[in-house]
């Protein structure tokens, strides 16, 4: 009998565990040992938020299968015959000797582990940006379970009035919601020039920045962190950005993270032109022996068409699966990744799958947009909420390329939907025709996801014309000569409405009636809540004979810009 | 200037109104006139149980838009300059002079109405089985707002104490949870072995039987209702079956619907071999002035690669809008459904999209099949619900032919996400690299459906080794040798456990060390709650030298006989 097959395992969440799993279903006889620096094993760093907020009670709830099965080192060696050591720091590889120089951070004894393969599975550090006072105390980033346990430790302690919230991605917002629930008062600072940056476009982004508000939390776009101010017992008290400051007893860094590649790169592994490790089709390094896989790779985008840099834990366990696979004489292939994340912020459901617009422009596309706001289900039931909803399609191939919700309905839904479609290069015409399940408490006849390709089917053929809400305040500001129709019913206007000196309540039961007063060669645009009437009243304009008429996409509900409430001031 | 395009359209509900409002957008000066028999206009049938539980409290609602617009003739004629004519019986369509001859129901007059081009979207009609006492007072069909109100009026009236549903596929059993909301006692009779037939395959539909039942719902499947009784005023007292007889003050008989065709027929134009009209990829019919669409034509199915006939609300609004655009010199050519259905039933949500197994093999696929039930969201939050999930795939091409939901979970959103990935042809490697969103509150981090091609896969490509449920019964009513091992934790076992003599406790923790002391040769079939413990355990057996081991597919989650609650008999 052959020697079994010694696998040696940096890494011991996500990507390394699930490679551990998958190579001794596929390898009953293989030896395999999995080095980890940290004490916990194989949690869930997704969990985190919801361990500041409460509503996991005890960090171990985190490292629990579903089933309540604690997954420590006895449960890997009991149930799947896997080493699982913590408290080992590999220290370097040794690629002509194929061993691994180790650490054990207990004895502080230096170690030797011989490997037949190896897989790199280091994940990624939490950047710290070097500014003034970043190492005050009470300032904190958030990556592992210590970190979680330390600012919950802060909060008992020091009982802080006001955080800050440095970086306003899908953690940011989440450990924001969690300081709301503890009492503070949360600021949040984000360099870009919207919330949830990279994945939102703009306007979107200003529909969560809405919501955030509502809920009491100070939003600061366009604002660096400068530098963290602290009291004379070293405690953090205030937060300086490029364009202020306030005070502030908590800060939470969560501005990203950079793959952990040192112990790769000193062994000579190629990194890419991301600066991640280097990895084939079937997660193998630069040596063939060595494969690697999670936030410390590049991993291929499949609407880029490159690799890119995205921290993923379902990413780390589909590649872990792969890397399972091909380590014990397997050949499966990663198919790449398009950028899914949603996150629960508060009321609202935020995600985005494949590119943003932005992204989409910046890789040269030649793109069209919807917005195409909708309820998640039938009207005539209970709790029928809306989701925003943006869709972005390449106009050379007709692909969908994106799409984006932020809402309070139920958008995790369309956007795995969307995920999947975009994944199998979906056509806008492939969405159109979607045979969804229907029923009134899921969901509309078409839905809204339907619904936003159909109307980017008519803007590709030319037979709807709108206009962005930017496009809208760009010829404003510009002192265009237009009109604004708002063709809702007066209840709704009175109710909210843009403000914009353009905008006339105009309800579409009265335009066919009133048109005849209006002069035929300016621009209409005609608006309504989320835009299938203002789309209707287009129509109805141009079948007067109106010949420039553009609806508002989006309507009332992504108006990204000042809305005035209750009794109007003109009508 | 040209005259204007006369387009008449048989039918007011889904595909007419859709084709009407299409070809409005795409030619502002066509005469357009929409003919219904009916009062009601554009409602939204599937709305109707929601109407009998009093969710909806005015039938109103099912004809509103979703922004509290009544979409009455008023509406039709205001806004979008379409004549929607109520209380108009098409006699018969005379081809030759292009005109359809009309009975105006209040005048009773004759009409005649010309058309350049004509759309029949004639509907279905409800089944009203030909057996005695059909016609016996509170007994009903539910197919229209009248059908609704019609049965709320008996329940107000008559205070039912029993009800008999004839038929459990989605709206009898959506009626059935009504009934029950008005504390009548209710019992199911479905004609086929197990509920929603078609859509479940027997074990599923077993999972929403025990549902139903613990919901006090009494569930007759194999049996055809017969005949119904009548007390001396002619009003239901008694429901007879294939099986036996049980007493019912009112029935409910929902047992599918046949093309509406007679029209058509008459008119000589084509019908398929479903009996349905036969239309081309543009929805014409074999007179090229004569568009159809909806529940009285039949559809392509993309997976059956032929045209089927099944009613869907959805799929009418798609070809209406294909309609409407072919109406008016486009040319959109619809590109077929998958069957997607889903409903509410109590707390379950049931669904099913492409093929179920039996259909499947009934169309010749050679197939396998996976049980993979799972959680919704991570198990570490609140209101963490399972979904049982089954999986159908095609051995020769790889691709996932079908999908199916059933239990308290967010199975829609898997459903659907299923459903865009069938209709996009996906393989079951498609659906193993999915990159959906992934947050606590949303999902795990490999999603169910995501780990379900994983087991499919695993089992292609011969890694893993199952037992369906189905497969274990039959080995155990033959009496074959074999063990049943429940590798679940001794708590989950005492909890609940199945019925079967093979059945013994064997937690995972413990099986290594026990193994030892059972015979290599006996056929082991390990499960656990959902099965990846199972897998674990059959590995753990192979890894040892165990030669004939199979877990058992979807664990006890999916075991569709007998289970044994509370202190257990043996161990």
């Amino acid at each position: 009998m052959a020697e079994p097959l010694k696998i040696v395992i940096v890494g011991g969440v996500a990507a390394g565990p699930k490679a551990a799993a998958r190579a001794r279903r596929l390898d009953p006889q293989a030896a395999i040992t999995i080095l980890e620096k940290g004490d916990y094993i194989s949690y869930s760093a997704c969990g985190l938020p919801f361990l500041i907020s409460g509503e996991i009670p005890d960090v171990s709830h985190l490292l629990a299968s579903p089933v309540g099965v604690m997954r420590d080192a006895g449960y890997f060696h009991d149930i799947k015959n896997i080493d699982f050591l913590t408290g080992k720091e590999v220290l370097a590889i040794d690629r002509a000797a194929k061993t691994v120089k180790v650490r054990d951070l207990a004895s502080t004894r230096e170690e030797t582990y011989p490997y037949d393969k190896l897989v790199l599975a280091t994940g990624a550090l939490p950047i710290r940006p070097q500014v003034p006072g970043i190492d005050v105390e009470n300032v904190f980033v958030i990556r592992q379970p210590r970190d979680g346990l330390a600012i919950l430790a802060a909060l008992e302690e020091h009982k802080p009035k006001r955080a800050a919230l440095i970086g306003a991605g899908a953690i940011g917002l989440e450990v924001a919601e969690a300081l709301v629930d503890w009492g503070v008062e949360v600021t949040v600072v984000e360099a870009m020039e919207s919330v949830f940056p990279g994945l939102l476009d703009f306007e979107m982004g200003a529909l969560l920045q809405r919501h955030l508000e509502s809920k009491g939390i100070k939003v600061r776009v366009g604002e660096a962190a400068t530098s963290f101010g602290s009291d004379d017992n070293g405690h953090l008290n205030r937060v300086y950005t490029s364009k202020g400051e306030f005070p502030a007893e908590l800060a939470v860094v969560a501005i990203g993270v950079k793959p952990n590649v040192e112990l790769a790169k000193a062994a000579g592994l190629a990194l890419g032109e991301t600066g991640a490790l280097k990895v084939d089709g079937e997660m193998r390094t630069s040596d063939p022996d060595i494969y690697a896989g999670g936030d410390c790779v590049e991993a291929y985008h499949r609407l880029l068409q490159r690799p890119v840099v995205i921290s993923s834990g379902q990413q780390a366990n589909i590649q872990g699966r792969i890397i399972g696979t091909n380590l014990t004489g397997g050949h499966m292939v990663y198919r790449g990744m398009i950028g899914t994340a949603v996150a629960k912020v508060f009321d609202y459901t935020v995600g985005a799958t494949g590119l943003s617009e932005a992204a989409a422009r910046q890789a040269g596309f030649t793109v069209e947009t919807v917005l195409g706001p909708g309820l998640d289900h039938a009207h005539y039931l209970p709790d029928a909420l809306f989701i925003g909803l943006k869709m972005v399609a390449d106009k050379a191939t007709g692909r969908v390329l994106g799409v984006q919700v932020v809402g309070p309905g139920d958008g995790a839904k369309r956007l795995d939907v969307a995920a999947a479609a975009i994944s199998l290069k979906a056509t806008v015409e492939d969405f159109t025709q979607l045979n969804l399940g229907y029923s009134p408490p899921y969901s509309v006849a078409i839905d809204l996801l339907v619904t936003a390709a159909q109307v980017m089917q008519n803007k590709l053929t030319g037979v709807a014309h709108t206009l962005s809400p930017l496009e809208v305040q760009e010829l404003t500001d510009k002192g265009g000569d237009f009109m604004l129709l708002d063709v809702r019913t007066p209840a709704e206007y009175r109710r909210e409405r843009l403000k914009n000196p353009h905008a006339f309540a105009m309800p579409l039961g009265r335009l066919r009636e009133k048109a005849k007063a209006l002069p035929k060669d300016k621009l209409y645009i005609p608006f309504c809540q989320q835009s299938l009437r203002g789309y209707e009243a287009a129509k109805i304009l141009e079948g007067l004979g109106f010949k420039n008429v553009k609806f508002m996409d989006g309507g009332v509900t992504h108006w990204p810009f000042e809305l005035e409430q209750g009794a109007p001031g003109k009508e």
